[in-house]
C-alpha cells in the first residue's frame, strides 16, 4: 500500500482524527441548571478558594496539550504551524488509545522563543500537562527549560525525552544480550539535535561514562568550533578524552552506535571496526543509518530501528502515553529523570528473560500492558522524588 | 432542589463535562501508518502548500475555543482563570449539544489586554473560531476589537453579542404584540457593561433611534463625567437629546426597559411611568430588576427575564451554537452585524403568529429547530456579506 497517498485520502474522509464530546446530560431545564447556570457557580467558587480543586471539578486532571510551532515536523522540517496539525492530532489519538489521556492539539503561530514560552505559560492553567512536539533544536531546549521553571505542571518535549526513554529501554535489554554493563561501554551518538542530546543525557544519568556525540562536522568536544549553546553544554560532560575526527574515526572500538541522524551514514566497514558484539540503534527516518541486514552481516549483535517493518522498533508510543498517564494520576508537577528512567525500566521489564533475543528487545507498540506498567512505575517514581501532589 | 449544592456534588462525580476522543482506528501497524507516521506526512505537506486545507485534513473546520481570563464569571466577578473553567466546560457542552460544534475550554492566566490578545492570536491557527467569555468590561471590547483585526477566523464575545442577538429576537416579537415599530420607540437600557452596550448597538443597527443607557450614576450622555472609553463612544450615538438624571427620571415615557444590571433596580411606579404597553426585559441574574408579576401588575404588556422558571427566557443558548455552526459551515472569516441580525430574525421566526402571545415570544432553549434555523440564516448572511470562504 502507498501509505502516504492512502493517508491523504483518509484524512480528507476523516476531517479530523479527534473530537470533543460532552459527557453530561443537558436535555432538560434541571440538567441545564446543574451542568450550567445557576448550579455551576458552586464549583467555580470552590476552585476560587483552592485552585487545586480544578483537578476535581473540571477535566484538567486528564488533559494534556500537544503543542508545536511547526518548525521540525517529522522529517519534513519547518512546514508551518497549521501544517503540523495532522501529526499533533495523530499524537492525540495515540495518547487516548494507549494512555486514556485526553490530549488536545495546538499550534503556535510564532517562532520566537519568548512568545512561545509566554503563550504556553498563560494557557497552562487549562491543562494537567504539556507535551511539546516537533520544535526545532536548539530552540526546543530553551523553550522546555523555561517552561519547566515557570509552570507548575509537567512539561515534556517528546522528541527529546520520549525517544530517550525508549532508547534507554532498548539499551537495558540489548546490554543483557551482550553481557556488558552501561558503566563500562563506549557509545557513539550520531546526530546532536533534540533527540541525540536527550538520549545522551538520560544514558549518562543511568551510569554511562564514555560517550561521544557527532554532528555533520564530526565528533563534538569541548572547545570545538561551530557549537551551538546546547552542543557546547553537552561537550563539557561527554567525550572527556576530546577525541576528534569523523564518525568513521570515533566509531572505532565503540560498543554501541545510536543514530538519530540521516539515512546511510554508517557503512558495514564502520560496524566491523566496532568492539565485539556491537549494538546498532539506527533510528533515522524513513531509512535507517544502516539497514539491519547489512549491520548484521557486518557483525552487529543487536539492531534496532524506528521502523515497524523490522524487529526492535524503537517507538516513542511505548513511552509518552504511560508517562503522562502516570504523571497525571499523581498530579505530578514535573516529569523528572527518575520518572523517565522508571519508565525505561518498566518498558524493558515487559520482555521476559525467556523472550529476550536479538530480534526481540522491546515490547510491541500494541502490547496492552505497556501503558499501565509504565504509568505505575512513573507514578511511583514521582512519589519517591516528591513531585507527586496526590 | 438546591441546584448549587447538587451541582457541586455532580461536578465532583463527573470530573469534567467534556472529553477528547479519537475517531480513527490505531489498533494495527497498518492503521498506525495511516493515522500517524509515515502516512501523515502527506496531509502535512498538502497544508504546507495551501493553509486552507487545514480545514479539510484536521478538525479545525469544527473547532471553537471557549476562552476566558476569569475576570467576570457569571455574577461572581473576578474569580480567576482556573475558577472560570466549570463555566467554560459547560459552554462547550452546550456548543456540542445544540450546534454540534467541537468546543474546547481555555483559560488565560493574565489580565493584561496585550498578553491576552497575543496569546489568542498565536493559537488561532488551531481553531475555526474563538468564543470569548466572561471577560470584564471595558477590557473585553478592546480585546475583541483587536482580535477581529488581527485574526482571520470569527471572534465572538458571547456576553456581548449572544445576549444582543437574543434580546433583539425577543424585541422583534414583543413589538409585534404591542404593535409598535423599532424606528419609533424609546428604549432605556440599564447597565452599560459588555452586554448593555452590545444590545444597544445591535438594536441601533436594526433601526432603533431613541435609546438611553444608564449606569450606576444615571443616564449616560455625551460629555458626562466618569465615562470609560466605551461608554464615551456609545454616548456619542445614543441619548441624542442628552437627557440627564437617574434611571427613575429617564424611564418616564419609555416604551421598553432592558435591564442588564442588578436585582431590584426597577419599581412598580417606574413601570407605571412608562409609555402605553411597556415591554420589560429584566435580565439581572439570579434575580431580575423587577419580578415579572410585579411588572405585570404595574401594566407591563410583555416581560422577559434570564430565568428558566418564568416565561420568555432570554437565554444566549438560543444564539451561540447556531451562530458558530453557520459561521463554521461557510468557513466565515468574521461574524458581522448582518449575521447577528439574521440570527435574531431566525430565532424570532420560530414563534408563529398563532403561538405568539405575551408569555411566549421566544422559542424554548431545547427546541431542536433553533440551532439549524439560526445556522442556515447566519451562513446565508455570511455569503451575502462576503465573509464566507466556501
Amino acid at each position: 500500500m502507498d501509505y502516504r497517498k492512502e493517508s491523504l485520502r483518509l484524512h480528507g474522509e476523516w476531517k479530523g482524527k479527534i473530537e470533543v464530546i460532552h459527557k453530561v446530560p443537558v436535555s432538560t431545564k434541571e440538567e441545564l441548571s446543574l451542568a450550567y447556570t445557576p448550579g455551576v457557580a458552586e464549583p467555580c467558587l470552590a476552585i476560587q478558594k483552592d485552585v487545586n480543586l480544578s483537578y476535581e471539578y473540571t477535566r484538567r486532571w486528564n488533559l494534556v496539550a500537544v503543542i508545536t510551532d511547526g518548525t521540525a515536523v517529522l522529517g519534513l522540517g519547518d512546514i508551518g504551524p497549521e501544517a503540523g496539525m495532522p501529526v499533533m492530532e495523530g499524537k492525540c489519538v495515540l495518547f487516548k488509545k494507549f494512555g486514556d489521556v485526553d490530549a488536545f492539539p495546538l499550534c503556535i503561530k510564532s517562532k520566537d522563543v519568548d512568545e512561545i514560552v509566554k503563550t504556553i505559560k498563560l494557557i497552562s492553567g487549562s491543562f494537567g500537562g504539556i507535551n511539546l512536539e516537533d520544535i526545532s533544536a536548539p530552540r526546543c531546549f530553551e523553550i522546555e527549560r523555561r517552561l519547566k521553571e515557570e509552570c507548575d505542571i509537567p512539561i515534556f518535549h517528546d522528541d527529546q525525552h520520549g525517544t530517550a526513554v525508549v532508547t534507554v529501554a532498548a539499551m537495558i535489554n540489548a546490554l543483557k544480550l551482550v553481557n556488558k554493563k552501561i558503566e563500562d561501554i563506549e557509545v557513539v551518538v550520531n546526530g546532536s539535535g533534540a533527540a541525540g542530546i536527550a538520549v545522551t543525557r538520560l544514558l549518562m544519568s543511568m551510569g554511562l561514562k564514555k560517550v561521544i556525540l557527532c554532528d555533520t562536522k564530526g565528533a563534538i568536544y569541548d572547545g570545538r568550533d561551530n557549537l551551538n549553546s546546547e552542543k557546547a553544554l553537552i561537550a563539557k560532560i561527554s567525550n572527556l578524552e576530546k577525541k576528534k575526527g569523523t564518525l568513521e574515526d570515533v566509531i572505532k572500538g565503540a560498543d554501541v552506535f545510536i543514530g538519530l541522524s540521516v539515512p546511510g551514514t554508517v557503512t558495514k566497514d564502520m560496524v566491523k571496526s566496532m568492539a565485539k558484539d556491537p549494538i546498532i540503534f539506527a533510528m533515522a527516518n524513513p531509512t535507517p543509518e544502516i539497514m539491519p541486514d547489512e549491520a548484521k552481516e557486518a557483525g552487529a549483535k543487536v539492531v534496532g530501528t524506528g521502523r515497524s517493518d523490522f524487529p526492535n522498533q524503537i517507538n516513542n508510543v511505548l513511552a509518552f502515553p504511560g508517562i503522562f498517564r502516570g504523571a497525571l494520576d499523581v498530579r505530578a508537577r514535573d516529569i523528572n529523570d527518575e520518572m523517565k528512567i522508571a519508565a525505561a525500566k518498566a518498558i524493558a521489564s515487559l520482555v521476559s528473560d525467556e523472550e529476550l533475543n536479538p530480534d526481540f528487545i522491546l515490547p510491541l507498540p500494541f502490547d496492552p500492558r505497556v501503558g499501565k506498567t509504565v504509568a505505575a512505575a512513573v507514578a511511583e517514581a514521582a512519589r519517591k522524588t516528591g513531585v507527586a501532589r496526590i
